[in-house]
């Protein structure tokens, strides 16, 4: 009997599977995962969209939901997150879900940057709301930075500096990035956080686009935002009109 | 003093102690754990002992309970998940309980599907119950699928798709097999939920043999099946004898 | 700058320091830990003192509290467990506290385990108490075990079998050992569990001597059973004259 | 496509980035992180300005806390333990946050406690606060330690012995060094706990100065003592006149 014997499995993590190894020039790395009100999320997939960006690994965690989920059709779909490239020289960070709890979340942001750490990225760029109860008008951007060169840069593009602190893998990817030596900088704009808010959204990747010099079409982030509005806004009036 | 000195363990997630290793060609990974209804684990248990499958592996995971059960006459019985093969290809994961919490989950399932996949499997199939208040007649079969060909196949075989989040070793081993690269197919029969359903566990085994076309008698499992269904309607009927 | 860089630390689970190591003939495990009544405690640390064992372990875990604990005077003593050897080839996992948590729990057997197979060890001898609301006279002791052949010995020299769950390190250690090969069994006394049950720890470890063929001089831990006992009869008969 | 392929990530603790490898000769662990009353982190920040204490590592984990903080004016900071040295043979452990959870405590303690023992430690002293519900005149000075010696030594400075447990980092290194072979001895200063208690602070360094026969010059924290007092008296004497 060959083969058998006792195997104690090491305690897991992540699992990050490499679909292709892009060979990019000191990319910057971009968080785009869910969290308040979308915001990262949804500009990152405009900008993943608009870009051209190219799915190179797969990342899976045990800090992820325990469950598959299916789409309509039968199709199943896993919490997952996902690193895309484009040639423009970002890696940007994307997926469904965020890993939960403490231990979760620094393995993650820990994996995520040291594999691009070895593709010689030094600037890690995170994204997302700014909670408020209520936003007139133009979301407020707001920004942060763990060095005082990328920040002087930021404040000028920003209305203003992030006060309080940020949650999420777009706080820990700026001090675990600062662990490994990379710069870090962050944009929170204005949201509500009630629903998927493309204005916000939209506001951060005008900063985004003009702190990266990026040349970034909005026009379609830019009516998504306007739907959004149109819909929050009805609902809204409705609201007001029946007492609840 | 030879041999003294410091040792740190490390943390242990997965036991496994290999009993044999089987020669099986491309293996189809079949789940059978305690879940909603027991369904997937008598459905597994009914094919084990009709196609004589042989246990090959026991596995032992930290995020099993703490403790040994006692049976009758004073013999220990502890939480264990085990791995069975047939001749005819599959290998069964079959157990008294299923990892707790997240990260034991992600970690039983890697560690299982790193196993078989070592063995040549390119093919995850998993059962359960569907949860549902009332079951009328002949429990329905719904399925799910990671790919569009094994999707179409199974719907083919089935009442319709899966709705919802499929939780548990059911769900993760479709994601996680995914990551690996292995196809995954999911089987959930009606049940209420409130007793080990055989009438469930028989639809399942019937789509399920269809799908890898394998001859199993199910005549052991339809009886079992007949005098499940008797119990609960006997008690049902006592129930509406009785207030409570 | 030498010796700079970054150092990942890997999950530890426990640590064991070793005094010496000592060469033994197929010891047997006795689990000694405090648990319900404290009945193994009480009989390992007799055992061990009649026996003249030896320290040759220290064993932290970080499911242990976290804190020290300051005696009279100002000394510190820590969470430990600790590994005792007798010439009569006896392995004694003994201590002040048992890890929490079920990986805690899995990973400190599982290292203890696996030392004292190196060592040569076959059988694990696991002891306990069996919670009663009330205990009348001698407490009656049951045995369990993963094995016919042990299961009939332990029976002759008992009142009955376990019913239920074993809880903690003596059910694991049963599970575990189990898994590498190794026999288990478990003697539990009958306890209320409101005190350190010094009788409870008697009856366990006349059983033990016996099962074992140990020449183990029990006078003093009768003294101390009966010292008990008037203790906790006169308690009793306080509180019988006032009501609370 | 080279490069591509699955990578799982080991579980990670800790993760300590050494920005410089300084020789000292047997040096001494000081540890100065925060807890009740901020008492060992004031006076290890007063110990390493007097003494011009050097930072020579950065230490993040996986327990600290999942978010970036902001200060005044954009900057981030983030959770994080730092080991400073001096050249009178101090290593002093300093942070803005301790370690959640026993996992993570026991696994910081761990890296930190092997790390200062290749540099040649052999003595670990903790402080703290000794919490009290009122504080009259000078806060006393308790002690403990892991052997008599270093007991004796410390008794002759203080105001007692510590009575009950040492939590946290204070206590864990006292009990994970000994596992390590190494000594330890705790301060603890009567305090409150309801501010930073720079007066608990005071007499502490008075008794670590004294016993690591350092040369400290305390007159900056006797002043802030001053100061936390004046204001506290303050804020007293407006509590009692106004109920709440």
């Amino acid at each position: 009997m060959r083969g058998t014997g006792i195997r104690a499995g090491a305690s897991m993590t992540c699992l990050i599977r490499m679909l292709e190894k892009p060979r990019l020039k000191k990319p910057v790395l971009v968080e785009g995962l869910p969290g308040m009100g979308f915001v990262a999320n949804i500009a990152a997939a405009h900008m993943m969209r608009e870009l051209g960006a190219r799915k190179f690994a797969l990342i899976t965690s045990s800090s992820f939901q325990d469950f598959a989920m299916t789409m309509e059709g039968g199709m199943v779909r896993s919490p997952v997150n996902e690193l895309y490239y484009c040639p423009e020289g970002l890696v940007i960070l994307y997926g469904n879900t965020q890993a939960d709890g403490r231990r979760g979340q620094y393995e993650l942001c820990w994996e995520v940057l040291n594999l691009v750490k070895k593709m010689g990225c030094e600037l890690v760029l995170t994204m997302g709301g700014y909670r408020r109860d209520y936003v007139a008008g133009r979301p407020r951007v707001y920004c942060a930075a763990t060095d005082v060169g990328l920040l002087e840069k930021a404040r000028g593009l920003c209305d203003g500096v992030v006060v309080g602190n940020i949650y999420g893998a777009a706080g820990l990817l700026l001090g675990l990035g600062k662990v490994l030596g990379m710069g870090g900088v962050c944009f929170l704009a204005e949201t509500m956080g009630l629903y998927p808010d493309a204005r916000a959204a939209l506001e951060v990747l005008k900063v985004v686009s003009e702190f990266l010099e990026l040349d970034i079409d909005l026009s379609r982030l830019e009516e998504a935002a306007f739907i959004t509005e149109e819909i929050w806004r009805g609902s809204s009036e409705e609201r007001g009109k029946y007492p609840f």
